[in-house]
C-alpha cells in the first residue's frame, strides 16, 4: 500500500492508532463521535461529566479496559478497572460515592481467575473506600475476545461546591507537579507481554489516588487543573493543557521521576517514557506560591512519596510544550500520534 | 463427555449459561460476584443502585452490550444500549439525568457504520430526552470480537423522595400489568441472525420508557414495584417476584399480549415467548384499585397502547408462578436455566 492507500483506509475504518489517547484519536472524537452526540457537556472531554441535579453536582465518568495480559507485576485488570474510574472523578474533584461493574467475559474463561480478578476489584475498591454498588455480566462465545474478559467501570462522585477546576483557570507562572515516577504501568504491562526480562521488576502503579487528591485539596491548595496521564502519557497532559488555556509549558527533564529501570526498558525499546501510560499518577497545576504546601501533603501520602515539581505554565505564542534537557537544550514535546502500545489498559 | 463432565466443567469456566439471565447467571452472581463484591447496595440485585449524596438520592445502572448482528428490524445496538440503561433507570423510579458510553471496537470496523450507530444512540438519547455525557473508546485488534463493536451504558437518575418501589411492598390481590406485546425484540434478532423469513417482518420493541413510567408515577399510582424483562423475559421477572416477594404469581395465557408473527416464529423454533427478551416492555405491579387508572395512563402512551393486565399476586405454599392456559389448565412458569438465545443485547 502507498502512504496514500494507508490515509484514504484510516479514513474508512477504525485503526489501533484511533484508540490510542493521540491525535487519530483526538479526530476520531471531534469528527465521528461529537459529530453525532455533541451536547454542552460531552464537548467538554474532561475525565467525568459534571451533572447537575436539583440539589447538587455530581461527577460522573466511565472506562472500558482491555488489558493484555489481565494480569501484570503490580496489578491486573481489577485493580485497573477500579483505579482507573476513581482517577478519573478525583481528579476532577469529586468525592466518588459507588463504582459498577460491567463484565464481557468469554465461553470458557477459567472462574478461578475470574475470582482473583474480582478479589482483586474488591481488594481496590476497599483501600479506596468507594462500593461497586451495581453491575452487569455478558458472556460471548469462545474464540472471540483475545484475553478471555473485559471490564467496563463507571463511577459516581458528589463535588462539592468549593471546588473549582479548569482549564480556564490554568495562568502563566502556575506550578506543575507530579506525584512520583512515570512510565510505571506501561513499560510493566510491555516487558510481562513481551517475555523481556530486565534485572529489576518492573511493576504498574496503578492506584487509587482519591485519597490523596481530597487531602491535597482539604489543605486548601487553590488546585486550577488536575489529570491522570493514563494513554497519551505526561505528553498527553501537557498537550492538552498547553492546547486548552492557550498557554506555554515548561518541563525540567532532570526533574521528571523515572524509575532507573523504567528508564532503561524505554530506552531499549525506543519509547519516550512522557508518553507512556501511569495508572497511579496525577498531574496537578497550581498557584507557585502552594506548590511547597502541595508537595508537602502529597509526599506524606503513600502515593506521593516522589512527589516533583516538574515545571511551569508559560506565555508563549505559539504555546508550545517544551522540555529543557539535561544538558540545558529544548526540545518540543509533542502529544504522541497514535497507539504506542496497544492494549495498556 | 458425561453429564458429570459436563456438570464439573460448568464449574470450573464460563459456559455461555453464565450470561442468560437464568439460574446459571444467578449462581454465578451470588457464589462468585457477591462472594467478592458483596455489600447493602450490590447485594440488593436491582437493576440499578440508590445511592445516598449528602442532599438526595441517586440511581446509578450499567448495561454492557455485545448482541449480534449489530443491527436488526426496529433498531441497533445503539438504541439498545440507550433504551437498556434508561429502562433500568426508570423501573427504579429514577428520572434519567445522564448516560455514559464506552465503546470496545475492532480494528478495521467500518467508520461509517460507526458513524451509523452513533447516529441512533444520539436519536435514542434525545427522543429520551437523556444526553450522553461522557465516554470512552478502546480499540482492539482485528479478528477478536465478532460484530467488530461492544457498547457499555451507564447512567444517573434522580430519584424522588415520594417513590418507594420493592419487592417487600407487593401484596397479595396486587394486578400485574405489562405496557405491550412480549417477545418482539428477542424473536426479531433470532430471525435475522439466522436468516429465517417469516411472512410478517418482526420488529425488536427497543424503547425508553422513561416517558411512559414518569406518567404513570406522575398520575399518582402506588406502583409497587416495576422491571423489564430482557434477558430472562417476563419468566425471570415474575421468577423474582416470586421468589424475592415470597407471593405467587398467577398470569392468564389469553391476557398476555403476543404478536402473531412473533408467536408463531416462537413456537415453529421451540421458544417459550415467556423466556424472550423485551427491551421496550417493563412489568408493573399495582394495587388493584388502582389497576385501570393505570392502564389508562399506560395505553395514551406510544409504548403503551397494548397495555394489558396479564394477572395477579397471590399467596402460595410454596409461592409459585403460575400460567393458566387458554384451556383453563395450569402449568408452573419457570425462570429460564441458562441462555436460550445468546447475545440477544
Amino acid at each position: 500500500m502507498t502512504v496514500a492507500d494507508v490515509t484514504k483506509q484510516t479514513e474508512r475504518v477504525i485503526v489501533r492508532a484511533h484508540g490510542g489517547g493521540g491525535e487519530m484519536m483526538a479526530r476520531l472524537i471531534q469528527d465521528h463521535i461529537l459529530a453525532a452526540l455533541g451536547n454542552r457537556t460531552l464537548n467538554e472531554l474532561t475525565d467525568g461529566a459534571v451533572l447537575s441535579t436539583t440539589t447538587s453536582r455530581l461527577v460522573f465518568t466511565t472506562d472500558s479496559f482491555v488489558v493484555a495480559p489481565l494480569e501484570f507485576p503490580g496489578g491486573d485488570i481489577g485493580r485497573l478497572a477500579v483505579c482507573g474510574t476513581i482517577n478519573d472523578l478525583a481528579v476532577m474533584g469529586g468525592r466518588p460515592i459507588g463504582l459498577s461493574l460491567g463484565m464481557i467475559i468469554e465461553e470458557g474463561f477459567e472462574l478461578s481467575s475470574l475470582d482473583r480478578i474480582l478479589n482483586s476489584v474488591a481488594d481496590a475498591a476497599t483501600e479506596a473506600g468507594v462500593p461497586v454498588v451495581t453491575g452487569d455480566t455478558k458472556v460471548i462465545e469462545h474464540g472471540i475476545g483475545g484475553t478471555g474478559l473485559f471490564l467496563n467501570t463507571a463511577g459516581v462522585a458528589e463535588l462539592d461546591d468549593a471546588v473549582h477546576l479548569g482549564f480556564s483557570r490554568i495562568q502563566p507562572g502556575d506550578a506543575v507537579l507530579v506525584n512520583g515516577t512515570l512510565g510505571d504501568h506501561g513499560m510493566a504491562v510491555l516487558s510481562v507481554r513481551n517475555g523481556i526480562e530486565f534485572q529489576t521488576i518492573l511493576k504498574s502503579d496503578a492506584a487509587p489516588l482519591n485519597g490523596l487528591i481530597a487531602e491535597v485539596l482539604a489543605a486548601g491548595v487553590d488546585v486550577r487543573f488536575m489529570r491522570d496521564p493514563t494513554r497519551g502519557g505526561l505528553a498527553g497532559v501537557l498537550a492538552d493543557i498547553s492546547a486548552n488555556a492557550g498557554l506555554g509549558v515548561e518541563i525540567e527533564e532532570d526533574r521528571v521521576p523515572v524509575n532507573t529501570a523504567v528508564r532503561a526498558a524505554a530506552e531499549m525499546l525506543g519509547f519516550d517514557v512522557l508518553t507512556v501510560a501511569n495508572e497511579g499518577k496525577v498531574v496537578l497545576v497550581v498557584p507557585d506560591k502552594d506548590r511547597e504546601r502541595c508537595l508537602g501533603v502529597m509526599r506524606r501520602h503513600r502515593y506521593g512519596r516522589r512527589s516533583a515539581n516538574i515545571g511551569r505554565i508559560v506565555t508563549g505564542d505559539p504555546p508550545l510544550v517544551e522540555l529543557i534537557t539535561r544538558t540545558g537544550g529544548r526540545r518540543i514535546v509533542q502529544r504522541p500520534y497514535g497507539e504506542e502500545l496497544p492494549r495498556i489498559c
